[in-house]
């Protein structure tokens, strides 16, 4: 069995295969695969996230997202012809959330993408499904184009990376960033770069808000990590800065609302099965593990589109790409749009209190994340009983004091303070993932609220640091 | 400043900083130490529990476990006098709960002792203050004795451990174990000792039960762990044996009921300057971290007699034994003895739901295991609030879906179904210890049960495997 289309064509039931007997890379249950790298908990998860409140925080990004640098003559066309994203205002000063879909407008993956010019082009950093389908496009399209991946520190053969990359977020990052960057903090604004000096290193700095504040993504050359963390940190101390764990690092959807890691759009569709018969049989796409309480037989019911991840501001039909003429018929239709959902902490109590006793036993809900799935799919009915939609991350935030999930939901139930009702565990006592206890079934009410919850993260996310 | 002596001259306030500036070895403070060789869980930690009480569990105790190794012509006589327990029925087909009081009868630490005969002497497994009053009294008190110290797996300049230890557990421990052992597994008593042979490898066993349940011992050579450790999963597989996480490990405490890693009793007094002054200025010792909402000036409220471990059963005036005065006295007035807490399941939940919402947020109970010194030590109080004892171990239990507490009871209070009061959280907001996030105190009512608290722990504790 060499691709994921011989996996397909091997598994009896693929969802059934999806949602037992997959090990998803970097999830909980690979525990221990970046915990010397990256501490689970620097001091503690809730103070970590109080941090990107209240004073600072210091996410360490350099060895869990591969990257791949794409170049060459045929770069810009390729990745213009990939996705919805326009490349009217590309430049060397910015960054973009970059996307592709599927000829039929499902979601493939995104990432971040930096343009560092001509001769160094193009960088584009974490989300291994849209860096695999560029990769397969960029090797078969025909373009001229050259592609070095570099992968993440534990499957890179020597653990090393090319780039260092810090994320530095919270109310006194500014300050930080303005005593360790010579001659002071450049203003730029949301997703735009610039170079800086730190501790005499030059170091790629982009404005950014992943924790819902002003923050700064920081790169530079992999041996330099250590010299530009020690400027950060001694910058930090005095102004509260807290280095934050991985706990905590996949704890910030909750707070900027950006759904990770949606099941891709490629495992159906002859159109796809060349992409397929690409992807080898244990590539990121063959070890998605479904989870939660949505089991569909037809894997279409777990794709997204971009309006249901909340990317249709992105799309831009200046330009020919992959999926035009599906995303222009889906814009037209009545459709998913994405949203927060608030728990109801009755409901969360009462699967607390189900841990002990003698009643039903109810899924565990972890903190700060508590889904099990990656990705997570939980159904959305109506008061009366209609699914309308899919809740997929999940988890507490201490700055909310709440349980919150991201959630696509028909627009018919998507006006803020509609009250949803969410089937919380899987069917039939829990799937055979060996991380799922056995558990029974319940609902948790929840009301919809605009993506993302924060009054505070809707505010800052565009504020200039 | 060299020694833990010094410490104390120049730390104005020991319990202050015990309480606030210390890093505890192998806490959940230091998560990172041990997760790429022991990972924090191989499935749920939720199945790991329930593997001990239903199927079998695999844990692995090779590298987390300091080893103390003593040999010579005088090393019984060296090991009797520095311990209550009895070496009359010593012999090299049993083994010890070993542990040691100071000369006013304080508990110091324990650990588990081998016998190997004359020329091989005595093993000391786990327990730094034990081994480290064993190591001072024998370089310092003129025993004609050899001494090797093997520190845990971290701490090893090479990585390297003498020995591979397993603890193998659980109704269906006893069918894999006379699967792979040559000849079958032999009969042995509870807490005695033989070889067998597994995989072509020499394999010392220690009929012992750490979870309550018929378990045993395993070591051997370090080189083998994997030979044996494979041999172990492959007659386990069809038998529900899961490997355990240290998430898991931590836990076993509140099935076995021993509590772990007491304060040593060796900061006060001037009969134990000489040690304070041996014992590093980095020593475990000067490292411990006390946490909880026992709050006392006076460092010796946090100290532990043997009879408040339930230890008085193995205290023996058949020889000369440093203490010995003064367990005889003890023995004689009204004392603190071992109970299990059975925590008020409406206070649990009520401190969950603290974490939603705009009131007090009380101190977070983790799952599994809750505590966040090191040790814990928590205030009790009877209904008419008097202090009655002292709190330290605590956590949950999915096989009894109970969250108790390990704790030393005043006699008065401690017969079965006495109601009791624990204060839940630290004084003025919390300690400065960094992982503890800042919180509110609030109470959790108790029921005081014998220990161990599970039935079926109580009667299999010394089953036969």
């Amino acid at each position: 069995m060499k691709t994921l289309q011989d996996l397909i064509d091997q598994t009896p039931d693929l969802v059934d295969h999806l949602y037992n007997d997959t090990i998803s890379q970097y999830h909980k249950s690979r525990t221990g695969l970046l915990a010397t790298l990256i501490a689970p908990e620097y001091t503690t998860w809730r103070e970590e996230q109080r941090a990107w409140r209240e004073t600072a925080v210091l996410f360490n990004q350099s060895h869990h997202m591969p990257v791949l640098f794409v170049k060459g003559r045929d770069a810009r066309k390729l990745l213009e012809y990939l996705s919805p994203c326009t490349f009217s205002n590309l430049s060397t000063d910015r960054a973009k959330q970059y996307f592709c879909v599927t000829p039929r407008g499902h979601h493939v993956g995104d990432c971040v993408l930096n343009y560092y010019g001509e001769a160094e082009g193009f960088e584009l950093i974490s989300g291994m499904p849209v860096l695999n389908w560029v990769r397969f496009h960029g090797e078969t399209g025909g373009y001229d184009v050259q592609m070095r991946f570099d992968p993440s520190t534990p499957y890179a053969r020597d653990g090393q990376r090319e780039k260092f990359r810090f994320q530095l977020e919270g109310p006194n990052a500014r300050d930080i960033l303005d005593e360790i960057c010579e001659g002071g903090w450049p203003e730029i604004r949301f997703f735009h770069t610039a170079y800086v000096t730190i501790a005499g290193c030059r170091v790629h700095v982009l404005r950014h808000g992943m924790a819902g504040h002003a923050g700064a993504e920081l790169s530079g050359p992999f041996a330099e990590l250590d010299r530009v963390r020690d400027a950060i940190i001694a910058a930090g101390e005095k102004r509260g800065l807290r280095q934050a764990g991985t706990r905590t690092y996949y704890s910030t959807p909750l707070e900027d609302g950006w759904i990770p890691y949606p099941l891709p759009g490629i495992y159906t569709g002859d159109e796809l099965r060349a992409y397929r018969e690409w992807l080898p049989a244990d590539s990121w796409e063959a070890n998605m593990q479904l989870g939660g309480s949505l089991y569909s037989r037809d894997i279409e019911d777990y794709y997204w589109t971009p309006s249901a991840l909340g990317y249709e501001k992105f799309v831009k039909f200046d330009h020919d790409f992959i999926g035009r003429a599906a995303l222009e018929a889906q814009m037209q239709a009545p459709r998913r749009v994405k949203r927060v959902l608030r728990w109801h902490h009755d409901d969360v109590a009462r699967i607390f209190a189900s841990q002990t006793g003698d009643g039903p036993i109810y899924k565990a809900i972890d903190m700060p994340t508590s889904y099990y799935g990656w990705p997570q799919a939980d159904e959305l009915r109506s008061a009366d009983g209609a699914l309308i939609g899919m809740s997929q991350y999940c988890g507490y935030n201490i700055n909310e004091r709440e349980f919150l999930s991201l959630a696509c939901v028909d627009e018919a139930f998507a006006e803020p303070g509609t009250e949803v009702v969410l089937t919380w565990g899987e069917v039939s006592g829990g799937s055979r993932k060996p991380h799922v206890e056995r558990h029974d079934q319940t609902t948790i009410r929840a009301t919809v609220h605009l993506a993302p919850f924060s009054k505070e993260a809707q505010e800052k996310l565009r504020a200039v640091i």
